[in-house]
Formats: C-alpha cells, structure tokens, sequence
C-alpha cells in the first residue's frame, strides 16, 4: 500500500512555518508498513489543488489531505477533491443543523458562510469532529482511499488517530515495518555503492536506500513482513551480507553516530583520549564532547593552531616544522606523540592539513591532510587528499580519525 | 511567475528528517517576488518521480527539483525529468572526461557509476558544481524554466545562489528587491521582540521576518522598489531605527556572522585569541576556525576537559579546583589569565560550565557556565545559567562569548 499526503494552505509554504501534520502522518503510516510515496504542501489555489488530488489519486492507494476544510474563501479541499475524482458535492442537511446547533451552544448565531462544511463529496463517509467545526470525510473508491482531515493539529491528530488509522489498518492487512541504519565511515559514496549494490539489489524486501555525507555513509533498510520476527529476520540477512562484503567496515547498525560508537569504545575500556588539532580547530573535540558523559574519556585537546603552539603545548621540535612543514606526516606523529606523553592519556590523535581556501602550494594543496594516532590503538600515519570546501575538508578529516581510531581499538587493518 | 519545487529522495520522507533546500529555496524566491504554488518531497521511484515533474511542469512557470542528481542506481532525478518533458538524456564526453579528472586530481580511479552524472537532458545547459561531483542543470521551453539541483545544501546553496537565482531574476521581471539581515547576539528573541515590534509594524514596506536562534536573533528586512536605489532607503530607514532602539546591539548588517565579526575585528587590529574550554569542548575554537584565515588571530585552545587538564595546560591551582570547583567564577577566571599568559595572546577566553544532561547539583545545576575574558578586550566575568538541552547549552556559551569578546575590543558595556 502506497500513500501520498496532501498538506493543503498557503501559510505552510512560508518559509518560516513548519509544517507537522504530514510529517506526524508519515510517522504513523510507516509503523503500519504503509509507505509514503510523496507529501505534499500545496497553496490554497482551487486548480493547483485540483491538479494536486488528481495525480496523487492516480499515483497511490491511499491519499490522505489535511486542512482547507473551514468556512472561509480560501478553504477549497472539499471542492479541489470532489472535481479530482469527477464526482458531486452534496450539502448535507444533518450536517448544517449540527453546526448551527453546535454554533448555538456557545450562545452564537452561525454565519452562513459556514454552512459550506457540511458539503460532502458524493459517496464520502462523515469523519465527526469533537474538537473543531469542521467534520473530515473519507471515501473507497476500486480499493483505493482518500481521506480529507481539517488542517489544525489539535483536530487533526486525534481524528486520524481515531477514525482514519482503524480503516487504513483494515485495509493494508497485518503487515509490520522493521528498519535498520547501517553506517559505514571512511570511504566515499560510489565505493560503497559499488561494492553493496550488487547485494542489495538482490532483494526487493528489505528497501535499501544509501546516502552519502562527508565521508561517511549510510544505509537504511526497511523491511515489510507480517510478523516482527520475520520482518527483522529480513532485515539481518542483509545485513549479514552486507557485514560480508564491507568485512570491519560497518561502525554502527543501531543508529549510534560514529563519534558516539568511537566514545562508547574508549568509556568500556576506560581508556583515556588525548586531542592535538590544526586545521580542524577543535571539530574532532567538538564533535566527541557532544556525547554526554565524554569526560569520562576526554583528557584534553590542544587545537595548536600556530607553530608556536605546538612547539609549546605539544613539545613539536621547532627544528622539525622547519624542515618538514607544519603539514607533513612527521609533524603529525610528532603532535600525536607530544600530546600522549604531556597528557599520560591512553589514546592520542593529531590532524594537521590545509582546509583551505587558502594556504596551499602545489606540493602541498588544499585538501592534503595527515592523520596520526598513538598509544593504545596503534601507531599509524595516514595521508590524505579531500575533496571539497574549507567546512566539508575538515569534517571529512574528523569522521577518517574517528574511523583510525575505532579500526585501531579493534585491531583492523590501518584503513 | 509562480515556482514549484520537488525535493527527491527517499530519505526525505523519513518523519525524522527535515527538509531545508526546499524551504531555502521557497524564501530566496518570495524575496524576488516569485510565489511557490507547491513544495513536493517524493520518493527516489522513477514512475512517481516522472510524474510528479510531469505535473509540475504542466502547472508552474518555474520548476526547481534538489537531489536524485548522484550516481547511485536511487538517483533518478535526470531520467524522470527527460522522460516527463519527453525529451532525451544525451551522456556528455566533456563532463566524463571532467569527472574522471576530479577523482584523478585526487589520486583516485573513478568507479563507472559515476559516469551517469555526466547525463544531460536534450537542450538544457550544465550547471557546474564546484562543491562536489553532481552537475546541475537546466532548460527554458516556452518561457517556462526548468531547473535540477544536487540534494547536499553545501552544493545546493551556492549553485542556486551564484547560478539559478540570476537567470530567475531577469524571468521574473524589474520590481527590486533589497533584503539585509540585522543580527543580534546576546539577548533572547522575546526580549529583541518586546523592542523592536514596536518599530518595525510601523513598516509594510520592508516586511521583518525574526527569527531566534541559540542567544542569537536575525532581523530579515526585505524591501521591494521600482529601483535599487528607493529600495536600499526604504531598507536603510527601518535599520536606522533599529540601531536606535538597539544601541551597539547590533553586530552585523552585512551578512556576516557574528564569528566573522570577531575574526575581522581580532584581525584588523591584530591581535591574537587564545581559548580556555572545558564545557564547549572545542566548540568556540571550531567555530572561529571555521572562518578561512582564523590563523592569521588564533594562536591556540586548550580544550581542558579534566581537571589536570586545567592545571597542566593552563597552570590553575589545583587548590583552587579543590575549594571552587572546577565550575566556578575563579577558576573561569584562572583559566583564561593562565593560557593567555602560556600563550602570550592579546586576549582570552576560558569557559567552564555544566552542559548536562548529567552533572548537575542544586547548587550547579546543569545549564550553568562561567565566561571570562582577560587582556586586550577587558577583564570580566560572566555567570550565565542557560537553558536547554546539551547541544544548545554549548552553543549559547559560544555565542556570549563570542559577544563578551566583540563588547569587549569595541569598548562597549560588559553584557
């Protein structure tokens, strides 16, 4: 079963709004194993909504919009729905006398633009609303529905919770949604792709999809089952045999970021880190003390941004910068040794590159970053090229040291 | 000119992801008067995306879609357009040739896959993309224009920016429009509200958006004239009064950030910053390194996360630890005179604080932070007890600080 959410009102296409009731309806389909094809936010424009029901009614099984069901000008779902789906609007009189009951009840007179609210589309069924004025209404058409929802949340929700999820569960049969995210860190996203496509492909149940950031990938699956067990025991055989062919590759299937993986490690060992940054700035500690709790492995990070400074709070021999550069492969060991044996900190990593825009040589371009860590996860040095501006640069250098030091806690291979 | 906008990929649709380049794009257009009839998120599905472009285009003068342009077997967004304006996809050599040179440049051998972002829809003109490896695209076919941007917003903004927004403008006809962003830090958005609603409701024309942030607000002021020159007074009036109402307040009206406000005033004059941070974790260093350049006034941070941290790398008195703690005024205090007297930096700054969730008592509870500052900017100490989770408790501390610092070098009242 498909579905597609229609979110109707021009207030919602300002920029500065959010806009909650589709997203709270996709979250609710989805643990019902109803997928959403599309979602929707359209302005309060009688032909644009037409257009919008009509090829969201062609498209999907279940089309589900909210709001545009006041009394005003403006409110116009029930007719853009009703010419979508080529059938009559009807004033239903049970409806008008409820409104202006309802109306009375609070000691008013109901304005006759109101009565519009008791249009309902030809063979529709009325959805009551306890919270508001204006009633939803819903329709089954060759196996397909469509249900129209008032726009304001506090109608909105509980009318769908109530009314609309028993029918939809009805008709989408028992199945249940399993998803699993498996990360992957360090290598780019067309390797990866390269290397899981050819698995993945072989499945149809579970759903990958993959996407790519700064050196750091993931994969979400999602599986459809009838039963939890076999949903989830869809969702392992994949990733069974994605763990074979990225062997050590995948940090994390239970939604923990890297860095919370890499702090997660360091606190179970009780082993203690120790930062020295250059062209990072301090991201790679920022990024490790945005896990609450990083105290109990964090010592210290010297963000050693001039040469002076790493001289005096690293101990870098001057003699060495001059002779290699500040960016070089033996600065780098020297920055993580330095920082290791002033702080008496277990693990220690140093980055040292060019972030750009500027500062680079042809020898040494935007981009050249090296990476060292020492002690107890190892002594290695890699040497790196990154693609990109100043901010992805150093990002991509953050997630590479984190993945050097997970590989080197675990005892993988250095890259 | 009426736009609509259809953000691909699957991931979009997860109710915990929130969409921002269709948002981005909805206000960069409102400013150039151009209305957006809908904002589509679709899934990565070569019928549905076909047809949600198929309709689009049928309706809107305008027609912008973010994403699906990678080279994974998900990125459909080339093959959905061409098919729904039933025009072809022609591989072009030049870009092959360009995207196997990008990966050499870094040492790499481009996978095959890749070779589909070198596709190119009959008639349309190649957007570059100097940020990452997916080219844009775009077309006009009977006065209606057609664009493909990448989904990451670090590529997405400054295509659209340097390269949609201009050929938009010269469409959409000659009313001009002025925007200029008046920033604010240091103070809550009800507090900047309560002053400056008064001034700017006076105003229809520029219209005021605010918008708060982390101890930051922005005033977006946006005028519309017949000419740059009327439309520049109108915005300059209201900003005046502004300035009035917010005396030295205000920190930016041109765009900058205030972290770029600090690395300009701390490089004009040149001086050099040295950072004591334990609670931010590296977080103001990272954001002040951010700016390209930052080493021309950075010397150095110390991220002392534990105490002998602070009393290695900065020389506080580990009596004073003891019968402070390390969360209070004084050790604030010998934090920042101890690393600007290591350093040898015109200024520092040291933070301490209580970020939570955990760590707090009654007497400290978590959201409180000390900011001191020494040298060339002043001697002052702030207590702060600041609301909100981690993350944002962080990030405000920053932001005070960066704003103690600006007062500070400008000679202006200590908060």
């Amino acid at each position: 079963m498909r579905a597609e959410i229609l979110a109707v009102g021009s207030e919602l296409l300002d920029p500065s709004r959010v806009e909650t009731n589709a997203v709270h309806i996709t979250r609710q389909l989805l643990e019902l194993g109803v997928e959403v094809g599309a979602r929707i936010v359209v302005a309060d424009d009688l032909a644009l909504l037409q257009s919008a029901f009509h090829t969201a009614w062609s498209r999907a099984d279940l089309v589900i919009s909210t709001g545009g069901l006041g009394p005003t000008e403006d409110d116009l779902t029930r007719e853009a729905a009703a010419a979508a789906l080529g059938r009559a609007l009807v004033r239903e009189q049970r409806l008008v006398d409820e409104l202006v009951q309802r109306f009375a009840r609070y000691g008013r007179v109901m304005a006759a633009v109101n009565e519009k609210q008791a249009d309902v589309i030809e063979g529709a069924t009325v959805l009551p609303n306890r919270r508001g004025s204006a009633p939803g209404q819903w329709l089954e058409s060759g196996g397909r529905l469509l249900f129209l929802l008032p726009g304001p949340p506090a109608e909105m929700v509980p009318m769908f919770e109530e009314q609309v999820l028993p029918v939809v569960r009805a008709h989408a049969g028992d199945s249940v949604i399993r998803r699993r995210i498996v990360r992957i860190a360090g290598m780019g996203e067309s390797d990866v792709e390269q290397i899981v496509a050819p698995v993945y492909r072989a499945y149809t149940n579970p759903r990958t999809t993959i996407l790519g950031g700064a050196s750091e990938v993931e994969l979400q699956l999602v599986a459809q089952a009838s039963t939890e067990a076999e949903a989830e025991e869809r969702i392992e055989a994949l990733a069974a045999a994605l763990r074979d062919v990225l062997p050590g590759r995948i940090h994390s299937e239970d939604g923990r970021g890297l860095h919370e993986v890499v702090a997660d490690l360091l606190t179970e060992r009780k082993l203690k880190l120790a930062l020295a940054e250059s062209c990072t700035g301090g991201m790679l500690a920022e990024t490790l003390t945005s896990v609450p709790g990083a105290s109990a492995f964090l010592d210290r990070a010297c963000v050693a941004y001039s040469n002076a400074a790493k001289v005096d709070l690293l101990g870098v021999d001057p003699a060495l910068i001059e002779a290699q550069g500040a960016v070089s492969e033996e600065v780098a060991r020297a920055m993580a040794e330095g920082v290791r044996l002033r702080s008496g900190a277990d693990v220690a990593v140093a980055i040292t590159g060019i972030a750009g825009p500027g500062g680079g040589t042809p020898d040494k371009p935007v981009g050249l970053v090296f990476i060292a860590i020492a002690g107890a996860a190892g002594d290695r040095v890699r040497r790196l090229h990154l693609i990109g501006a100043r901010d992805r640069v150093r990002r991509q250098a953050c997630v590479i040291a984190m993945e050097m030091i997970r590989r080197g806690l675990l005892g993988l291979s250095a890259q």
